[in-house]
């Protein structure tokens, strides 16, 4: 049964979907990704998204059960195979002036049972194919966001003890409050998050820290930061000009590492679902940049397979600070979903640098984007290493240190 | 509730689609359309398309709700723009080789309240964006076929006294039937069946007419045939030598009309649903292969407006013959779907011809074509002219005329 007071939360999410998330529709096409599972926010957001002024939505609705079936029935050649003509027509979607919205809501371990190889095979395929697609966004040629639905799959695993109908209820509620979509004017609680963030991407800015040093159990690391860096957090302009949210929710600012200058060892502190994979307490050793060991209690397989999928693959993209104290951290709730738990913990990114976030990226070719240490792979993948048993610290251009984080708390 | 013997039955269904309908996939990628209400039939076409080798399956999911809420919600400006970006990227998928599979369910009426001139722009704008595709389609550049699934709205119109569960099951009952799947081996029953239609197509191209004369109520029509035309019916041959059932059902053999030679009056005889615009008791005249007049009792101004698509659109590209014996006629259901209800009744199809049915057509230039009298055109809309008060005369090249049906019956 859906209430019409969950209906109406429904609203608030697509509503902040369109208005915070993509910020601006008006005259664009919209591309939205979504599981079947979603119809109901996906129609809502086309609504909204219609009403204001968008000339055609799509949506390509994804079906968890078909993918699993393909693992038990298709051929084994079909594992190299991805619908290239599918992303390359997003890609000329964005290139042509679309926005894109994606609604997620994957099963955390759909392909837990299957064969890592062609996991890894399946993902190589699709992360090639999608390349050309990525680019566009990863650089926001166009304003995009991500938001999440709670599909009966995701909820049981959230919440196993609960019957799948109380799942689906608790996963719902916590993706209204983390999502900030429950308060009386969501719009203007994003406005007051957004300028929250971007003072803190400031202070940040001011420092010109050439590194940050992570101390913890399992975690001894130093991330060297690219020249140039640019700290940023909450909404951003696009390419187009319009400002969007490129993740519902948001709580960390980034920035982007040197791809060489990452040294030490660090522990996840969260699991990380990638494409149907869970894999859980990972821990690499780095150097020079360059994972060189890496071992995970599940999912290690299809990790050493991930890290092989190009140079930058074992390389970092993306560095992040969250503080312990964000509201999806302090729901206690683990999401087994990287838009959520990213945003619970600091954290780093395998793979894709945002050429964006470093002065002067926006319009590097390859080789410059290379030299100046911004990382270039068909991965981004984002996994956790904060929690409340970690103090960061800033190393300035003299050496020194200072604190920037005590026990997951800004300082 | 789903029965074992139900899902059998959509089993069986999802067995010809991939075997009868697209003949093979193996190795080659597979695009469905569907509507969402169409999940549990799709799946089971992926999953046999899987098992037959293909190397991915896309499933696009359209969305009548959604559809529905544009007309409701959007801009007036939003009316001329459709995904171009989507339609290309299928025309690129059928030209890297991948079959196509069309899953048919929707609402007759869906847009029978909305403006008529807006549903025009709609369709418009999308048939000039699918034309890419279409073509490839009309050449069978690859192999493609189209089935249905009984979605409600549907069922509700075919059988409006029933609940909307009855109704779905009976609608189900009736496309298995009429698909020829419920036997005790559809695939030999198809076998035996497509051998029919290729003998009925041989008998009609040893006679050579050079055009067919209609008489009934309402009806007095000469509709001249291409010279080179080729009568055709049942399986076909693919360009990339794959032998296909367009439709499931299929009960026709049609051949190409020539564009300038159709003279007279003609009432269908059934009612025609066009993306969503259910147009009823339509009477046209023509002069010189144009249709100069046009009336309906529904959906009239739609119809004025599709005419008026472009210069081939108010001509003929098709023309039919089914005997009123055909299984579909005889279950006297009224299928508001042309799939099965131009296989229930002789028809003729304005707009595009294809060039296939014309010996030399597949390889002609569009200057060929038009002087050949191969109609091109935006549109292909299918519409019955045929019933059991329908007598049909071939005209020999010496002018005499031949009985080739009576009372909807073949002589």
């Amino acid at each position: 049964m859906v209430s019409d007071a969950f209906a109406d939360r429904i609203d608030q999410l697509a509503r902040l979907a369109v208005h915070v998330g993509l910020g601006s529709v008006e005259g664009r096409e919209l591309l939205i990704t979504a599981p079947l599972d979603a119809v109901a926010l996906a129609r809502r957001i086309s609504h909204y998204a219609y009403a204001a002024g968008a000339t055609v939505v799509t949506t390509l609705y994804g079906d968890d059960v078909a993918t699993l079936d393909r693992f038990a029935t298709a051929s084994d050649a079909s594992f190299d195979s991805a619908p290239a003509w599918l992303f390359d027509g997003m890609a000329n979607a964005f290139r042509s002036g679309a926005a894109r919205l994606a609604i997620v809501g994957d099963d955390p371990s759909l392909l837990g049972g299957q064969d890592p190889a062609r996991v890894a095979r399946a993902n190589r395929a699709r992360s090639i194919a999608y390349r050309p697609a990525l680019d566009l966004i990863a650089r926001s040629a166009i304003n995009w966001t991500i938001v999440s639905a709670a599909t009966p799959a995701w909820a049981k695993a959230v919440f196993p003890k609960l019957t799948e109908q109380d799942a689906v209820a608790a996963l719902w509620d916590a993706i209204f409050k983390a999502s900030r979509a429950d308060g009386e004017d969501p719009l203007a609680d994003w406005q007051a998050h957004n300028a929250n963030l971007k003072a803190r991407g400031d202070l940040m800015n001011a420092k010109r820290y050439k590194a940050l040093r992570y101390k913890g159990p399992g975690t001894d690391l130093e991330v060297g930061l690219c020249d140039g860096h640019i700290w940023c957090g909450g909404a951003s302009r696009a390419e187009n000009g319009i400002l969007f949210n490129a993740n519902i929710p948001t709580e960390e600012i980034f920035t982007t590492p040197h791809r060489m200058r990452v040294q030490g060892t660090v522990a996840a502190t969260k699991p990380l679902s990638y494409q149907g994979t869970l894999i859980q307490d990972i821990s690499v050793k780095f150097v020079d940049g360059a994972i060189v060991e890496a071992h995970a209690r599940t999912g290690e397989d299809v990790l050493k397979r991930i890290l092989e999928t190009d140079e930058g693959a074992r390389r970092l993209g993306e560095v992040a600070l969250v503080p312990h104290a964000s509201p999806i951290s302090q729901s206690g709730i683990l999401f087994y979903s990287t838009l959520f738990d990213e945003n619970a913990s600091s954290h780093i990114a395998l793979g894709q640098a945002y050429a964006k976030t470093v002065k002067g990226g926006g319009t590097m070719g390859e080789a410059d984007l290379l030299a100046n240490g911004i990382n270039q792979s068909l991965i981004h993948i984002d996994w956790m290493i904060g929690s409340d048993q970690i103090d960061i610290d800033g190393v300035t251009s003299e050496g020194t240190l200072e604190p920037v984080m005590r026990q997951g708390a800004w300082t």
